[in-house]
């Protein structure tokens, strides 16, 4: 038995507090929204999340976080990319020991371009820092909080985290690999919220599952291209947390990305595509950040450009997918 | 204008007979349906497999081979895997110049284990044979034939083959890309099938999106192991007639592949499955070809393996998976 921290109670971080508490493991979420901590205490539920799923009855929640950070030794951050310096920052403050970091989050900093456990890095002292880490993979949690059979990658610099990420959330219904390119991980799991988006963008227009296939094989490649140029193992694009990750968010209706740019496609803008979701949509903020990325490493990624113009210039879907589609005679 | 003849009336055939028709080209077709035959000349349509979807009115069918094979210099070989070497040795016999042939056949010989390309070599003499290619990739004939935008790869071992297919089949809702690997986009047609096949059937078992995408992951690395041992570029399977490919067939209501599989994963016999579907179902003799062939060449195929057993073995699908599923701690 393990004791670990949950920062975050949105879908994910639930799911997965939910997955270590029927792994043994004794667990504390942290997080900001009085309702959903008092549910999840009282009702067992995350209803805002996770609709009807029973969690574990072990599992407690806290809106304090000097508790939260005092309660363990390992940090799972399952917070929103934009949240995450400013929640570690705080948890940093409070330390006076080193902690391992786990997170899930999929996204790249705005203006800085760093890849999420670039930031932890920069937010947590070296003194209260034992190691980084991430899971990601093809896993919504919808899913995985009803045990429906689900495969991750662990990665981390330190391959001691990674097997005790492995230990730590390994079931029967859950398979945890462990992968040593954090970089490639890391870098699957964001850039893939593009495509899913541009996928919903086709869908929305009314385009068939061949338009699909082609844009998400297309968007497999402008990935792998620029996660080279970062230093990916061009072959972790391949796995879990590249394809795997790409496949179950351009093709199913649990992804908030793929529903944001369904509205796009339908004609929406993207402030009334914003205000009707209920969650935080990394996609958008992924954009933004990777199509200043690729110009500056001059990587050509024309699925993200397009996608960019659509979300931040105001281009018309329409034009944006023709730009993509009457490109001249070419080999693949 | 060239002149085309499309042997078979199936719906690929079909949808390409029609693109090449809008193209601008003069197209013969030949099937041994006497009903499918008329109905494309006289309704212009082919019920059986596209519905109520209109056909060019310039198209015509015959049940002549002989007045088929005479119409013109390039064929599009559109059959089941199964019947390729019956029709093409019929041709052969009745040829005293040299033809083109363009395959869109997505399978590989029981027994033998060759390729359709290799088929065809087989079977038209040295004299005939101007030069054989493969069209292949995302694109299920329902959606060709209502013109949503498709990309397809097309391969030969002779460029002049695969500009020529370009030119013949590119239009503004049909992308042609070249691609020089004739292996490799032959083998990404007919290997993701067993793929298909295996999606179906856990969908059909009541598995969820985390699943699919896992074991389409886990499928295009064994596609890729097996695919790279055959002589294929492993880039290949990264492509339109790779991924994109497998993709669009298993996440697809339109994939018959899918659809046989989801029957089996709800209980129903192989026979019974079969007996349902109006279609030639590939994945299930690829099956068999790539499960002999994969245990000659030595390469580890869990997923194919797992399916064959299930297809030609009786064991009930929820012990496959088991097999798949229940291995123990790896690394990616």
């Amino acid at each position: 038995m393990t004791k670990v921290t949950v920062f975050g109670t949105g879908s994910f971080g639930t799911a997965l507090a939910n997955v270590l508490a029927e792994n043994g493991h004794q667990v504390l979420m942290w997080g900001k929204n009085e309702h959903t901590v008092s549910e999840i205490n009282e009702q067992h539920m995350n209803s805002k999340y996770l609709k009807q799923a029973k969690l574990d009855v072990s599992i407690e929640a806290t809106l304090d976080i000097n508790k939260a950070t005092h309660f363990s030794e390992i940090y799972l951050m399952a917070l929103p990319t934009k949240a995450m310096r400013e929640v570690a920052t705080e948890i940093d403050a409070l330390l006076s020991s080193k902690k391992t970091f786990i997170h899930v989050a999929k996204g790249i900093e705005n203006d800085t371009f760093k890849r999420v456990s670039e930031m932890l890095e920069d937010s947590i002292s070296p003194a209260h820092n034992a190691g980084i880490g991430v899971l990601s993979g093809p896993s919504h949690a919808e899913e995985v909080v009803i045990k429906q059979p689900t495969t991750v990658a662990a990665s981390s610099k330190n391959a001691e985290v990674s097997l005790l990420t492995q230990d730590l959330f390994m079931n029967d219904y859950l398979r945890v690999y462990t992968n040593d390119d954090l970089v490639g991980v890391e870098l699957g799991g964001a850039l893939k919220n593009i495509i899913a988006v541009a996928s919903g963008v086709i869908t929305g227009m009314g385009f068939g599952d061949n338009a699909k296939a082609a844009l998400m094989t297309r968007g497999l490649a402008e990935i792998s291209r620029l996660g080279e140029k970062l230093g990916a193992d061009p072959i972790t694009f391949l796995g879990l947390g590249g394809i795997g990750d790409l496949i179950v968010t351009c093709t199913s209706t649990h992804s908030r990305n793929f529903t944001l740019g369904y509205k796009l496609g339908e004609g929406k803008s993207l402030d009334e595509a914003l205000n009707e979701m209920n969650m935080v949509v990394e996609g958008v903020y992924t954009t933004k950040s990777v199509y200043h990325l690729a110009k500056e490493q001059g990587v050509e990624m024309p699925i993200a450009e397009a996608l960019y113009s659509v979300l931040f210039e105001n281009r018309p879907v329409t034009e944006s997918v023709k730009d993509l589609m009457g490109r001249g005679k070419k080999a693949e």
